[in-house]
């Protein structure tokens, strides 16, 4: 009795009850799952970002060293003198300026990445890093292009270990200038994102 | 008694029942006009946003427009030709692109602005303005930064209508570029902003 008793209660209980259940079951774990995901893959995007704003702050800080060593170093004696040129004397301060820039970007994230401090608040950091990435951006622009028409002309009439190292030069702060442009869009992106106000 | 009754429930009623109320009246009139306010405001800053981004258009079209004229019509014989120079060959087929960009910009926008109508989706909208602004303002700065170094050579020994109307070009694209740039952040900005996706 008690065993056809029991087997009726969970013969006849069981029926009814799956239906909602397995309604609810179905209509909560996506709505979890999903809820979930979002934030999981949120954490991945914004762990993607910074990564890549370390990768571009280092490839311009690279390139922009590159730049400034084999500019200061572009001394071969009488008119073969980086010195000489207005233009090449803006390529070499404005690597300079940018390297230190960089230096102190990649030396900010890397310390944030190891030891999970922030130096400053979100807000604050994204404005400084969307301007200065765009100043800089701008600035390694304008000095690489200013270099050039001076470095095509000499080019026509000889082609030596000067005109290659300044052209060297000036590449590779259009790399910088990309590099710190892209970055410049992240952070941006940053800044109006609501989640860092 | 009833009197008495009366003013005792009178005397006795009212004191407990206003606290709440007033709170509640003063809690709900202030979020509703906060509310209100908060709409009328947003409104206020898209109409203001819209009129900016259609202004700095009009003042970078202005700009291309006498930078394009002034170089095109820069040819006085002899050497003071632009058309000598690739410097300034490049600073006024940017002028011509930024002036035709900008053109088409600005008629864009009155055109919405007279019509209410939009030609594209705001999405889209915002990411052609976005990365149109910011090419073409790299590009206006690039062609300016590369013209300034002969300028200012040719300047060392000679002063005339030439350099002169170089000079005027030269800054008349810098300032397009300051007008663009200007309006890349904004538009960047309305590219992030949720509300315009």
């Amino acid at each position: 009795m008690t065993d056809t008793d029991a087997h009726k209660v969970t013969d006849v209980l069981p029926e009814p009850t799956p239906p909602p259940a397995a309604g609810n079951g179905e209509r909560q774990v996506p709505e979890i799952s999903t809820g979930v995901s979002e934030i999981v893959r949120r954490w991945k995007r914004e762990d993607l970002v910074k990564r890549g704003c370390l990768i571009l702050h280092g490839l311009a800080l690279v390139f922009s060293l590159i730049a400034f060593i084999v500019m200061a170093s572009n001394t071969h004696g009488d008119w073969k003198d980086f010195d000489k040129y207005e233009e090449y004397r803006y390529v070499l301060a404005i690597a300079i300026l940018s390297s230190i820039y960089t230096g102190f970007q990649v030396l900010r994230q890397i310390l944030e990445l190891s030891t999970g401090k922030e130096s400053f608040s979100r807000q604050r950091l994204a404005l400084i890093g969307f301007v200065g990435d765009q100043v800089v951006a701008y600035m390694l622009l304008s000095a690489a292009s200013s270099a050039v028409p001076l470095t095509n002309r000499m080019r026509e009439n000889n082609d030596n270990i000067f005109t290659d190292s300044s052209v060297a030069a000036i590449s590779m702060e259009f790399l910088a200038f990309f590099a710190l442009a892209v970055s410049a869009l992240i952070s941006g992106h940053k800044l109006s994102n609501k989640s860092y106000i």
